[in-house]
């Protein structure tokens, strides 16, 4: 499985990048957040993070974007070294669902309210709410310590006007977040929960330094450029499952079968994925497709997934 | 991964088995089918199947079991070959989903009516309604043509005592199909289509035969024993990725990531696992939990896992 | 309220009908049963039928059609009659719900799964299937004769064309019957039920016989033409009650507001008016509006509810 | 229809209540508010207002309880003449649901996301939003002086214990207000809409004030102890209909069968009952059923109802 890939050269890449680009014009960048909406919607950027430490890479690399969704799976790794599994799934569940990413209807059919997955919204507002730390500064510094410590970049930071904006847009994860303190399900302050969600989901990196988080994934959890640990291999693995079963939105049970590998996907158009063992990967394209993913990003995956045989099924 | 999976003797399989057996008396047989309620729930049995045609087996390996939701897997799998994937997935979803097995709420809600996955009720009807063939007896013919090829073993059979209870008291499936035929998604003769399922639900084996089946999913569609190839590598790996999204009930997210192999399980108790490129498995432990899997089964496969590092993750 | 009602002459009634009638092209006529699909879009023809025996009426009153919908509320009379209110309200519920007729998803919602009421079509099916009698027909028979007492007109009798076409394609309704069966709700079998009630729905009458019935639940069950008291009082104030609650499908709680008079449609384009203590309607207008009400007939009730003062509230 | 209610004497009244009492030891006094759970679960009081300005009444009748749910129909009156039915019913519907009152998941099914009805807590506090005035004191002094004026009583006031207590623990409300306004049902701030609803809710009286308001209600909109207008006819009438459909919770439709009356019940206790041109019941008996109306209160109605014929039906 996927031991043989290896695009020989960044030419390689550009190829496969040029043909799934012709999928953006079918595509419309998120409108919903002023700061995502100007982004240029033909933008396609790929790359590839090999254990050596090499990388290829290809398409508008230098090009930031803001993590949104991507990064609930790595608020879920630090919630689980900082609380322990236990804690953790007693608040959030394991299950997939069929219901769209912010739904709130589910909340209230089930007993308790427990959200199915950390990957939908729900979930991963109660997944935040469990990171540790005094104060909203605090808890949000060691998040962003701990992605700059997984891409190896001590310069990622968030972006302030996305934040901003999406803090002040957040009604219907202000309505979870209600709802899920009503239930007992969260506790403290809404509005402070908020404030370092949107912050979490402001993130903002590049294709390359996304490769490398993606990486430490694949790696169970290793950074193979330094040898260290980063976060136990079963973390790693937690996480990668609930890519596999969750982490494209309520498109995921196809990327499975078409692609095969775990990846999580964001708004912004950002999708990281984590070859078992093999590569990270790291992509920007911010023309969704109607379920919220990048649609030449996952064009170019099935590309790539197909040639090189990545299907971990 | 897995590669280094081997139990050197029966002993070391029957250890486990002793160990997974103390959770039989937490759980409870079906037993809204009679034939299904005479089952002994202390029983567990296991048959692991390699690739090089060994076989290692414990507990009441020469018990006989109904395939119940198993089939699904199978079902799925002849009709992708006699239809191909395109016709198949207009008719039938590829997406996990957080509601029950039997829900028939979510047709309702959804636009159109089709079932969100092909392993939850609604979704396996469509498949069966879709095996090719003259007649109920030509289709069911085919099928279990297919099952004893799968399994190596031309004495495989259905229970007709099982069907018979089954076919009158299937009123919920009748309820799924009339549903599903006023939204044009299945046609024909609902009566019929349902004589087809319950023998379909009731084919009957032993652990071993089970293991074997799973085998050759694990194998990529050959059968290692013969070389030949039964059914396309595609094929095989979409199986593989539904029994990892979907194979276990509303519990696949949580064993996917305690035991993280593709599976799947019927309410009689069995369990088919497929390890991708290593082996088949085969349970039989009719004592459920509260999902419908077989209590001690999933237990025995995560102390399996553990052990043996079997997990795709 | 209403005592000073009084059409002086037909000509009245006629100036009120040619306003409604500008309405009908705004609806289209049921065209699931293609004997409805027949039906003419401009016609509407109205009956008002007084206590001392006299009657108004306009339009093309000659027509006859199917009760459909309105035949429910006799049906439940009649069971009310024949098994005690206890009984009854043990299998069926008394709330108005906001789903539509035909929904089944708040059937597995709720536990046990009781039709919330018996005006949508789970609780009509519950409630046909309680009518007493050894068989469908003896059955029918005395739904008939208690629908011909009603009417005043022993020559009311079935649409087998229109009951066939139905029966052929009530999958929904099957749907439903089976799934009521599975939680036991129903007993006895499907089909037979489903001959029984859409015989029932398929009764025919003109909207002279629809207002004489509509006089007898006005006047607390009493015949105000031969002092007979058909069903008791208790009984048809229930009816009055569910007509209010739940009679117009789910825009029942608009034309409370805007009408204001116990009424009860069917999908055929008929209306059935009871005003307490004062008169009987009966209208016919097959143009339906997107709820399934006659879209000529809500608009003739509204103008005489407000030239005539009509509402109850 | 009810023109002979008259009970003679308090005593005969007293009777009644003796009667109705013995059901208080089955019901439970709301706890989730601290000021709400103090109340004495065997307290139950009645006060009848007659159009001539007579009362009789019994029980604990000096007890002041909050509005809660009975202000809906209070502030729904004023609404509707601050802005018209038009522009009121563009943003809330008119539909009785089988849903709890305090359900969000229809808001997500439903599109738009309009909630049913103005009784449901979603609906209420769309229409709260829409009391007109410059700031939250000057909006809720303007609903205080309307409800002052409709009891005759400017000593009525609200409860800021209880108002603050609702005010710390409304996040299920914060939910549906959040939710309603991400689809714009609702403009402004949150925070002050629930400042004003929480206080609409805490408005506090004893039976016999609200007795007199249920009698305006009754009387079209006048107060007939100075023959004022206080609201227009139509507007009394819609509020009675509402009251009707879906006055009491989600067991209106049982309501409407056993009693027949327009009534509106709040959880703490308090039911207002309004007999079209007849009678204004006040009622207040802190324990409630399941379904969150006053048990006693309720059997109290069914008694009335019964010996003096007060069902509309």
């Amino acid at each position: 499985m996927g031991d043989d890939m290896r695009c020989e050269t960044s030419e390689e890449l550009k190829a496969f990048v040029m043909e799934a680009k012709q999928y953006t014009k079918n595509g419309k960048v998120a409108d919903y957040i002023p700061a995502l909406g100007k982004e240029n919607p033909d933008d396609l950027s790929i790359a590839v993070h090999y254990p050596d430490g090499s990388c290829v890479s290809a398409g508008e690399i230098d090009k930031k974007f803001t993590l949104q969704s991507i990064s609930k799976v790595i608020s879920l790794a630090l919630v689980l070294m900082d609380r322990g599994s236990e804690y953790v799934f007693q608040r959030v569940g394991m299950e997939p669902t069929g219901d769209p990413f912010n739904s709130i209807a589910k909340l209230e059919t089930m007993a308790p309210a427990k959200p199915l997955n950390p990957m939908i919204n729900a979930g991963a507002l109660v997944v935040t709410s469990m990171i540790k730390g005094k104060s909203v500064e605090e808890r949000f510094q060691r998040l962003l310590t701990f992605i700059q410590e997984l891409a190896g970049d001590e310069t990622v930071q968030y972006c302030e006007e996305v934040a901003r904006s999406e803090f002040e847009t957040a009604h219907l994860n202000r309505a979870l977040c209600y709802f899920l303190k009503q239930h007992r399900i969260i506790e403290g302050d809404v509005e402070e929960l908020l404030d370092l969600y949107t912050k979490q989901c402001s993130i903002e990196m590049n294709c390359l330094d996304l490769a490398k988080i993606g990486l430490v994934f694949a790696m169970d959890g290793v950074d193979p450029l330094n040898a260290r640990q980063i976060m136990p291999k079963d973390i790693a693995r937690i996480c990668k499952t609930f890519m596999v079963t969750c982490g494209m939105y309520n498109a995921s049970g196809e990327f499975a079968i078409k692609v095969g590998i775990p990846a999580k996907s964001g708004v912004s158009g950002g999708i990281m994925g984590a070859v078992p063992g093999t590569v990270g990967i790291g992509i920007f394209g911010p023309a969704l497709d109607e379920k919220g993913n990048s649609i030449a990003g996952i064009k170019l995956l099935e590309l790539l997934s197909q040639k090189y045989g990545l299907s971990m099924f």
